[in-house]
């Protein structure tokens, strides 16, 4: 799925990924109107709101771009039937070809850690039949348990051909409360993302697809510099980084997380695609053309990140 | 709702939580025959198997103990079909007044971490109306993106009255390779999951009920020494002990998890407890009677931490 991810990205110019994060504020009102007439004001009205939104800007930008994230707390909020929403999104991005990061942030003991990636990546048994759950090509992974956590999920991703992206430095303003604390080493005192990136780089190693990694990393745009460092320490790590855009992240600071090749980062962007009518910038779609102002938005910064790159030394 | 889970305890004398984590290899046969005569071996089928299992277990031991833990992965293992079947446990455990702690590990950014917050402990806004999703009263919190992703779990739980535990030091084997780093201090160098432990009491002192705190803690029994110290920084979180029984940890080494009041932990037992029948100990109750072994196995863990309380100095 990686070598996938990989010639998508090359094939469109564009290593982008839409965050497909619906809250009922970026769901325009006609929508909402429609699946309130069917099923009321309640969690399955909400659910199939953003299903509708989500498929019309699916079906508006999917040639654009190789890959999208859906974060499943914005469908974990509408209970069983956003999860519902959840599945259906993944199937239908999955039919239009594109890569599915689930960012799931999951992450437990190791028995734990399995059935999350069983549910999300693999298969389960029951009785004799083998059956699959959600089904996404990648998830993200939280750390914080140690390698009993990840390695479960590294398990599943061999046997599927899938992979993982485990957080390594997020884009929030308070990551570094824990991911920037100095750790005493035996020569010098590091980060800890920078040991997480360590751990990332090792997994990794036995993990190869052609030319990258399945066990790629997540590092917010809000903090190049330790992208700069944490792409040096990872060279075959993918990093995943969210951040751009709405969080404050900007093209000229996603040069730092690309390698020489032009690859190894994709970018993601949630609000700034799929509530770009909200912003002033494509206001004149208006609500209506929600979808078009996500297209318009997904070339602006396929440009941005072209340029950027284009400019650097 | 933290002031109800202490009263549960002395009420019941059993600071003890039943984990609620089924998983095939456990559910006996003639529960799995019976669902899939049903629904065929699909995920309904399976879904419908670990609900009728943790219904006869719940029946026969919600008298007994407060709380019940579902682990929320053994259930999205399943996918959506297992997820309606942790909804229904959630709601029947309510039904029979056990306290439901969530065991979901959510954690990310705060718009995110909101999300997680309001489906599963609150409520979200769906046009003009209120809806909620999943409803526990607690549930476990991932630490690792800082204080951003654990605050609005915590704005929630005062509006709601609820609570939750954040990671602290985790009862798996590798748990030390993240959580045990030491970091350099002003006068000393700490690990992790001291600085955590200090978070958890700075924000858990702003949200206390009556004797503790609604911002808990989870801590291993297999780290007895951490827990001691833990207890000391934490003086006021309730500690939630995971790692009892099957990952090793011994009624003696639970002691250093209790204040002097003979409170402030709350022990979990999984597989000990739900899959009784399968242990020796317990094999004469056969798998047609697997919730009379779930009975007896909660009198004598009730009986091991009674003992091992009464024991120390």
């Amino acid at each position: 799925m990686i070598n996938k991810l990989v010639n998508k990205i090359k094939k469109t110019e564009a290593p982008i990924v839409a965050g497909l994060d619906p809250t009922m504020k970026f769901v325009p009102e006609h929508i909402q109107k429609k699946a309130f007439a069917e099923y009321g004001e309640t969690m399955k009205g909400a659910a199939e709101a953003i299903w509708q939104y989500n498929k019309a800007i699916i079906d508006n930008i999917y040639d654009l771009i190789p890959a999208v994230k859906p974060q499943i707390a914005m469908y974990e909020q509408f209970g069983v039937e956003g999860l519902i929403a959840f599945q259906k999104t993944v199937d239908y991005c999955r039919q239009k070809d594109l890569v599915v990061i689930g960012d799931v942030k999951r992450g437990d003991i190791g028995s734990t850690s399995e059935a999350y990636a069983v549910g999300h990546l693999g298969q389960v048994k029951v009785g004799n039949t083998m059956c699959r759950g959600f089904d996404e090509d990648f998830v993200t992974v939280n750390p914080y348990l140690g390698s009993d956590g990840v390695k479960p999920f590294i398990k599943v991703c061999q046997e599927e051909k899938k992979g993982i992206f485990v957080l390594v430095k997020t884009s929030n303003p308070s990551s570094g409360e824990l991911q920037d604390r100095l750790v005493k080493g035996e020569t010098a005192d590091r980060p800890i993302y920078e040991i997480v990136g360590e751990q990332v780089a090792a997994w990794g190693a036995e993990c190869m697809g052609d030319s990258y990694s399945y066990v790629g990393a997540v590092v917010g745009a809000t903090y190049p510099e330790q992208g700069r460092v944490l792409r040096a320490i990872m060279p075959k790590a993918f990093i995943l980084v969210p951040g751009y855009g709405a969080q404050g992240g900007k093209g000229a600071d996603l040069v730092h997380f690309f390698n020489e090749d032009g690859l190894g980062a994709i970018v993601n962007s949630s609000r700034g695609i799929i509530a770009a009518y909200q912003q002033e910038q494509y206001a004149q779609y208006g609500p209506e053309n929600f979808a078009d102002a996500s297209r318009a938005a997904v070339i602006a910064m396929k440009e941005d990140i072209a340029q950027a790159l284009a400019g650097r030394a």
